[in-house]
C-alpha cells in the first residue's frame, strides 16, 4: 500500500452521519493529510475531536474545497446540489450521501461490495445510495449472481436516526411523556412515533401520485441502478419504527434459478460485508439492538418461500448510520485512495 | 329480533382478551341472561364489573358449564383442549380464541365478514382465527371476490398486547429503564423489545424446521381455510414491534384479474368491517395509535404494485384485542344468537 495521504473534507460534520464518518475515518485509519470539517454557519466554530485533536468546524462556502482531494457530503440534498459543483471545480472528488445525484445517469451509484467498478466511471461525484437500499443489495448481490433475481417484495422497519439527531431525541422524549401520561408537542414527526408505527418515509408528506412514498421509490430505482439490471422488479413498503438505530427489512426474493435455503446461507456466509446470523435452535437472528454500531449487514431467518417455487424469505438488519451511510461512503473513499489515478483524473479533466 | 337471552361463560375472564370481551359484550348489549366468569384458581374470587354489577370470578372446572349456552374461551390452548369438550358435553357451543382447534377439519374457523355460513357446520366449537390473520382476510375478501387472489406476501408489525398484559408492562418498564440508562431484567421477551424489533412470534422459540415461525404458519394456513381456497399462495414474516396495541401489516397481493387502486378503494369502502383511510394529500393512512380501541379494520396506502401487472400493495391496521380477538368472537356469538337453532342443535346432538 502507498503511504500517500489525502486531504479530506467532511460536509455536514456536525450531523448524525457526519459524526459517524469521523469515528469511522479514525477507526479505519484512513490516510488523511488534512481533515477539513465543514458545516453551516450555525455550527461553525464548534470543535470536534479526531484522533485526540480538536478540529474547528468551518463555514461551508464556494471556496471551502481548495486543495481537497475527497469531499464527503452529508448535509442534505440542497447543500449537495449547490456545493458538489464547487468541490468538483476545486479538483476534489465528491462522495455524496444525499439523494441529489443518485439517479443522475452521469453519476455512479455505488455499494463497494456490489458494483465497485462503477467508481471508475465517475465525473467528479460518486453517489452513496439510500440506507435501506444499501443493506438490501449487499444481501441480494450473491443471490442475484447465483440465481438471477426476478422480483423483490420488501417491507422495512426503519429507525428514527434516519431522520436525524432531533428525531432520536423526539422519540425518547415522546416515549417518556407517554409513560408519564404527559402531553408531548412533536417537532419532527407528523404523528406519534414512540410506541407507534409510521408507514411514511420521509416524515414530510412526500407521496407520489402512484401512492408510493419517496423512500419506496428510492429502494425500487436505486436497486436496479446499483445491480445494473433494469429487469429486476421491485416493490417496497417503507415504515418508520420506534428504534434509535439500525434498519430491519423483511425481504422476499423470487429468482430465475432455484436457490435453497442452505445454498443461500452458504452464498451469504462467503459474501463480502455480510454476516449470517441464522441459528433458530439457538434463537439467533439479526436484531437492530445487536447491529447498532456494527459494520456488517446481518442476514437471518433465511427460508424457502412456501408460496413460490423459486422464492426466498430473509431478514436483513444493518446500522443505517454506518453501512447505510458513513461506512459505505468511506469505503468508496478507500477505493479512491487505492486507485489514486481516479483522483488525478478529476484534477486533470477540470 | 327475538328478546331471548342467553347464558354466557367467559373462560379467561381476567386476561387481556377476557377484559376486552366483557367491555364489548356490554357495549353491544349482547342478550345475556347469566354471565359466568371463569378463570384459574389464581384469579378466582376476583370481582369484575359488568353493566354496573360486580361479578365474582369462579374457578374453571369440568362442571363449570352447566346451563351455559355459549362459552367464550380465551385462556390458552391447553385450557381449551381440556375444557372445550366439557363445555360441549354440557350442551354449550364454544367460541375458542386459541389455536387449539383452528386447523381441526371438524371445527369451522370463522371471520363473520368473510365466511359466516361456516358457523352452521359447527360440532360444538367454532374457532376464532389468529389476530393477524383476521384483519388481513377482512381486507382481502372483497379483493378475492373481485379478482381472485393468487398470492399474498405479508409482513407484520404486531403489538406486544398479543403476548398478554405482562408483555405490555414489560415493554413500558424496559423503555423506562433504557431512557434512564438502567439495566432491566426481562421476564417475557427473550430479547430487548422496547426500542427494538423482534422477528419472532411467539416469543418462545417456536420455529419450524422449514424456518417459518408458528405465527407465520398460522397466517398461511388459516387464510386458506377461512377463504375456503387452498389455491391461494401465502407467505408471511411476522414481527413483534414496541407498540402497546393494534397490529399493522404490509400486504402485497397478486390477483388473477387486474384490480386498480381506485377499484380496490371502492370495493373496500363498501366492505363490511373495513374502513378505508387513504388520503395521502391530507396525510391520512392507518396508524396503530388511531386504531386502538376501534372496531374496524383500517386499510390505506392502497397502490398498484410497480413490480407486477396484477398486484396491489396496502397497509392494514386493526386492534388485535378487539377485531383480532374479542370482537370477532362476540360477532360469532351474535350470529349464534341470531340463529338459535345452531345452539339447540348442540344440545339435541349430545
Amino acid at each position: 500500500m502507498s503511504t500517500q495521504k489525502f486531504n479530506i473534507a467532511v460536509v455536514g460534520a456536525t450531523g448524525a452521519v457526519g459524526h459517524e464518518m469521523l469515528s469511522i475515518l479514525e477507526e479505519r485509519n484512513f490516510p488523511i493529510n488534512e481533515l477539513r470539517l465543514l458545516a453551516s454557519e450555525r455550527s461553525a466554530g464548534k470543535k470536534l475531536s479526531f484522533k485526540g485533536k480538536e478540529i474547528e468546524v468551518q463555514v461551508l462556502n464556494e471556496n471551502s474545497f481548495e486543495g481537497i482531494e475527497i469531499a464527503l457530503f452529508s448535509a442534505g440534498g440542497s447543500i449537495s446540489k449547490k456545493f458538489v459543483p464547487a468541490a468538483i471545480k476545486a479538483g476534489a472528488v465528491s462522495v455524496d450521501n444525499t439523494s441529489a445525484f443518485r439517479m443522475d445517469p452521469n453519476t455512479p451509484l455505488v455499494v463497494p461490495e456490489v458494483n465497485p467498478d462503477a467508481i471508475k466511471d465517475h465525473n467528479g461525484c460518486i453517489a452513496n445510495p439510500n440506507c435501506s437500499t444499501i443493506q438490501m443489495v449487499v444481501a441480494l448481490k450473491p443471490l442475484h449472481d447465483a440465481g438471477k433475481i426476478k422480483r423483490i417484495v420488501v417491507s422495512t422497519y426503519q429507525s428514527v436516526s434516519g431522520a436525524g439527531v432531533k428525531a432520536i431525541q423526539e422519540m425518547y422524549a415522546e416515549a417518556q411523556a407517554i409513560i408519564e401520561n404527559r402531553v408531548y408537542q412533536r417537532q419532527i414527526f407528523p404523528h406519534q412515533i414512540a410506541f407507534n408505527i409510521l408507514p411514511q418515509i420521509p416524515q414530510e408528506n412526500a407521496f407520489m401520485k402512484n401512492g408510493y412514498s419517496e423512500e419506496e421509490l428510492k429502494m425500487i430505482n436505486e436497486t436496479k441502478k446499483i445491480m445494473g439490471d433494469d429487469s429486476i422488479r421491485v416493490t417496497a413498503t417503507t415504515v418508520r419504527v420506534p428504534v434509535e438505530r439500525a434498519h430491519s427489512e423483511a425481504v422476499n426474493v423470487e429468482t430465475e434459478k432455484k436457490i435453497t435455503a442452505d445454498q443461500a446461507r452458504e452464498l451469504l456466509s462467503k459474501a463480502p460485508g455480510v454476516q449470517v446470523q441464522d441459528d433458530l435452535d439457538k434463537g439467533e437472528f439479526p436484531l437492530a439492538s445487536n447491529a447498532t454500531g456494527q459494520d456488517p449487514v446481518f442476514v437471518g431467518r433465511i427460508r424457502e418461500d412456501l408460496s413460490l417455487e423459486n422464492g426466498l424469505e430473509m431478514w436483513v438488519v444493518a446500522d443505517n448510520l454506518r453501512k447505510g451511510a458513513a461506512l459505505n461512503a468511506i469505503q468508496i473513499g478507500e477505493y479512491l485512495v487505492a486507485h489514486p489515478e481516479l483522483l488525478k483524473k478529476q484534477v486533470s479533466s477540470s
